[in-house]
């Protein structure tokens, strides 16, 4: 796509408003109403379109988009929803390269609106024109300036490019906006997202000069792989913090019934935003919070936080604050604390938390401040006032606003209360300062800030690319479609298994008693002894898993019982015969290696240790395939059990090179075949640092649509 | 203590300010002007004491208390620190039953500061006098009405009750109430709490009528007992919410020197409050969510929560925030959902969440939510607004005021915005209806209201009351104090086991290797052997245990490799021989029961699965003693790793029923004996279901100073 396409949703030189209405409480007079007092008429040509007026708020009206005798760039389109395909067509016989759908009644609508959506997603594919909806409330650039939606209000301008799938959701954003708390470069309402999706936004803001922080509240992504590329890209560029709702069971069903969408796991929304290097909000509250330190203060170089305070207890609830958010408080240098001894009366602190007094007046928080931030060892300053009876409120509002203005260290401050302190506050607000009414919030954007630091300082992920037997993958794929199987269990797994150079044991199928005792001897005793059926997956269910087989007789023994029992579970079941095993020994741990695909991202890649960790404790970790090897030594480090694989208690540490290799070629397998759909190593048995890994079972799903 | 000395902090009849002073700036002045301008003087005598002045702020004024001719029922002292023990003897002798002491500069200001505290003190309790500070803000009651403090202005009158430890953030929570974002009934600054403490407000709040909720932030908490015992009487008539700061690591820091007190740990407090039915906020935010909702809706009887809305958007993050915090969305009634579906248009969403549509005006959330709140599913309501184009913003919050004026459940709002929807949240919060910004907040106030249903529900706690054989344990004591020792291991800790009615394994004392294969044929094979030496805790450091031998040759071969490796590594230990134990079998799993003392809440009850679960994953709980059946039974399913009690894997359930009862054992066993002051059982051997439990190896450290 051309850049000049979403030019024209933003600064268009001209836009046709397509059902502009003369009823005022129309939503097409709404649009025209806002481009009009937006000042949007003052940047380029607004042409209303109604067949039955002459004149709209002034400005001369069409009967339809041909009649207008110039070029226009930019159609909104605000009409009953029947009437919406016709009109579009009209925009592209008249070679307009952008739409936004204002109307609703489309996919979100049942069937018949699903139809309607494919029909205007058609037209627009013929005549190469770009859409934003349909179902939205608009788009509003401040700059340019154009407001093309039916807000209430334009947003004052700001550093924060803001997407909602939501429309309602931008309703309320746009009156936070209003109410001064944020200050917006672009609003896009994205509803059904049939063409223009968070991704092309992401593309397009990456290099907005207007735009410092680009904020999305999302119910569904589509096409999560592509998504994922362009936020790495954008992501080192400036900061991009996301909701993702309908994140719970409950929440999910809302979103279905919402936008009619296929919810992501939120396992696999957890792994995709942390690998593309987009921070999470779990709120709006957060989402603004972290919004504006971002938009209003420059990147934090390091952890280290100096707090100012005139006040004890709040100075120890940010303490505990930014110690739950992972950030340390700076330790001053001894010049520092020094001087602040010398600046600051007996009983103040003069170390960090800096205490200067419940009597403190604004000339004492400056000098505090400007040591403070003299220091090299302080990273970013927390300013926390409260409104105590010699507090100059608004003079220290003007003494943190200068120390932002003029330094380099971002500054966040924490005036508590609604009254006496609120001159502060809005001298903060004007300044830039972001102010939080509490220190864990605060303490909260602080950490968004260190987290948007360690995500730049990641190195360009590497994706490693092994060379595999691919035809010997594909025959063993090919074999078992054949068959009409959808499973693949043990015996031709292993097949497989070498093909991409994982280990797996000695093994060899034996037909009959005497075959696996003759089969054991070779490989040596002890052995393990798996029924080998292509119907039995689940062995264990049915005592078809024998371990430690010491002698001849014990495998005769258990091939028997075992091959017995199968027929008397399962008797419809094909029978080959039994798997005799080399048993495994000297193991220093089992660990579990899966995959699922997930809707909307792809391949997941699922790690954990095997056993209860993984069954009782849900102590795994996941990866969108492809990662990078960065990624998967990170996955080893996530789990809550991860001490285990350094060893505790006496045992070696696991070869943790090993895991992760088998991870990396896991997730290239998936790739290279996406009619696996399912995949579990169960257990992979890691030996000791040096020792490798050997994948004792493995069980594959193959896709039943392919 | 009478309850009439605490009435003279709140609504004495007569107030005389120690300290009143003639000049603006001073505090001593400022106490004087809210008492008058605050409207006490209409409720009581002010009496300015001041031998310079003749008259302050229209009031006559008094060289001393005792030139006042009338009875004074408080005293309110603002003097240097030097001068308030005078001041306070003065006070004693005219029979002022109350004192709050505002100056500073006594326990938090160092040594001298320290003697200072315990003069007044002494001084208090030689006249029998109660005493709020020193260190504080001053005492407010808005009913009396009485401001004794120098806050900046008097706080609207309210149903919240506030204690805070710190007066700096009193200055804050002031102003929040005066910007209308709280409403207090009494607020007290506790300050160092020389005398009055939490313990004492909670008891004359408990039955206060204008108090709803008690709201407490606390930095430390002493008698940490007592407290609870308060606490949970207290939290059985209205809800406590606290929050106590200085609870990470960095926190605590700042809290020893803040207020020179030591810090309880973490896990103490959260068992304390837990046990005592008081709610924690992890900030002052979540602290004034929730107070908002206990002060001003009734209570939540089940949690069935409808949401209703005009935004499919936010109706999906109030979903989600409601699961987020346990909470169901409730099942409408098919007749609920008829009615709703007749009322509202075809695109709306008749069920919960109901979805009124972007367009709906006040009149159709008025007709859903009196459908909603009709149905007996239906234990709260939410209700979620933005402020779209069609919306009528105060009438939607007048029905929303209706709602909850005329109904019996609690209703919150969420009306998004911060400009055109002002208006509404104004509306809502003048009719007592709470407003949060964001779903979230809202749905963690009603997780709040669910969670103080819990605990009023909650039986009593019954305490065990177990019949030890304890001169047996004290015997044992003695005998390990006599010899000088402080720690108890092996061999002597069997004897308290047995006499608090614990299983242990069979074991005897073997002095050389004959007699422990001679002992160890009577026990009979396998058996474990162990070095027995009081300088040895840490056997298995020295190689000082062996398990599983199975007959005289490996007893004899592990006895004297055992006494030659502890005499090589520790040539100073008393070596008593080895214990020949009976080799425990058949066990289903092993866990771990201990005991510390905390030092603000006393003996502090660990439980956890043994090993990897307690060493690396950390998985434990735990209870302040004396505890419940009921919380024994609760430890047992708190771990992340709970289901493995139960069995999983094919393994058989474990005897939890003995693991409680050991727990009630050893709580019982540290109450009654108040010189053990760490304890461990480790492990503690758990069979089957029925099969009971074995404490393989007890320690125990005595206190030292005792």
């Amino acid at each position: 796509m051309p850049a000049s396409q979403l030019r024209a949703f933003f600064a268009p030189r001209s836009v046709a408003v397509i059902g502009a209405s003369t009823d005022p409480v129309k939503l097409g007079h709404a649009v025209l109403r806002n481009l009009v007092e937006g000042g949007y008429v003052k940047a380029g040509q607004v042409y209303p379109i109604n067949p039955k007026a002459e004149e709209i708020l002034g400005l001369r009206a069409y009967p339809n988009v041909a009649a207008v005798p110039e070029p226009i760039e930019l159609a909104v389109i605000v009409i009953p929803d029947k009437a919406v395909a016709g009109a579009l067509r009209e925009c592209g016989q008249k070679g307009i390269p952008a739409a936004i759908i204002i109307t609703a009644g489309f996919r979100e609508a049942g069937p018949e609106g699903v139809q309607r959506e494919q029909e205007v997603i058609a037209i627009a594919r013929e005549y190469g024109m770009r859409l934003i909806g349909p179902n939205v409330l608009g788009v509003i650039d401040t700059y340019t300036p154009m407001n093309a939606s039916f807000a209430a209000d334009s947003p004052p301008q700001g550093p924060m490019a803001f997407s909602s799938q939501s429309g309602a959701l931008g309703t309320a954003i746009l009156d936070w906006a209003q109410g001064g708390q944020l200050g917006l470069s672009k609003f896009v309402s994205l509803g059904n997202k049939a063409d223009v999706s968070e991704i092309d936004l992401l593309q397009d803001w990456q290099d907005d000069a207007n735009t410092r922080v680009i904020l999305l509240y999302s119910e569904e992504l589509t096409d999560g792989q592509r998504f994922m590329q362009v936020a790495r890209q954008v992501s080192r560029v400036k900061p991009i913090v996301a909701i993702k709702s309908g994140t719970t069971q409950a929440g999910a069903r809302a979103v279905s019934s919402h936008t009619g969408s296929l919810a992501g796991s939120e396992q696999a929304y957890q792994a995709a935003f942390r690998q593309a290097g987009v921070i999470r909000a779990d709120s709006m509250q957060e989402l603004f919070d972290m919004a504006l330190a971002f938009g209003y203060q420059p990147p934090l170089r390091g952890d280290g936080i100096a707090v100012v305070t005139n006040a004890g207890g709040p100075g120890i609830l940010a303490t505990d604050a930014l110690e739950h958010f992972g950030l340390g408080l700076a330790r001053l240098e001894p010049a520092t604390i020094q001087a602040l001894g010398a600046a600051l009366p007996d009983a103040a602190s003069a170390n960090n938390p800096v205490d200067v007094l419940g009597d403190a007046r604004a000339d004492r928080f400056e000098a505090a401040l400007a040591l403070v931030a003299a220091d090299p060892n302080v990273d970013g300053i927390l300013v926390v006032v409260t409104p105590q009876a010699m507090t100059e409120i608004e003079a220290t509002a003007q003494a943190v606003a200068d120390l932002s203005a003029t330094g380099d260290k971002p500054v966040l401050a924490c005036f508590m209360g609604a009254k006496r302190i609120q001159p502060g506050i809005e001298l903060l607000m004007k300044a830039g300062v972001p102010n939080y009414p509490f220190p864990n919030r605060a303490a909260q954007a602080f950490w968004a800030m260190a987290e948007y630091r360690r995500i730049r300082e990641r190195p360009e992920p590497q994706y490693a690319q092994f060379d595999f037997d691919k035809p010997a993958i594909r025959a063993a794929i090919d074999k078992v479609r054949s068959e009409g199987r959808l499973t693949i269990g043990d015996l031709e797994s292993r097949q497989i298994l070498e093909a991409i150079g994982l280990r797996i044991p000695q093994s060899e199928l034996a037909e009959d008693a005497d075959k696996a005792a003759e089969v054991s001897r070779r490989i040596g005793y002890p052995v393990v002894l798996k029924i080998a059926s292509p119907d039995i997956l689940h062995k264990t269910d049915v005592g078809g898993v024998k371990v430690g087989l010491r002698n001849d007789a014990e495998v005769r023994d258990a091939y028997e019982l075992m091959v017995y029992r199968a027929q008397r579970y399962l008797p419809d079941a094909r029978i080959w015969g039994c798997l005799v095993q080399q048993m495994v020994s000297g193991a220093s741990l089992e660990v579990l290696v899966g995959m699922n695909r997930d809707p909307q991202f792809g391949p997941l890649v699922t790690f954990g240790l095997g056993g209860i960790y993984v069954e009782t404790l849900k102590d795994v970790t996941f990866r969108i395939a492809p990662f990078s090897a960065q990624d998967a030594a990170a996955m080893l480090s996530e789990l809550r059990s991860s001490a285990l694989l350094d060893g505790v208690r006496g045992q070696p540490a696991a070869d943790k090179a090993a895991i992760a290799d088998a991870l990396l070629r896991i997730g290239q397998l998936v790739q290279d075949f996406p009619e696996i759909v399912e995949l579990d190593i169960n257990p992979l048995v890691v030996f000791a640092k040096g020792g490798g890994a050997i994948a004792i079972d493995m069980r594959l799903v193959l896709d039943g649509n392919q």
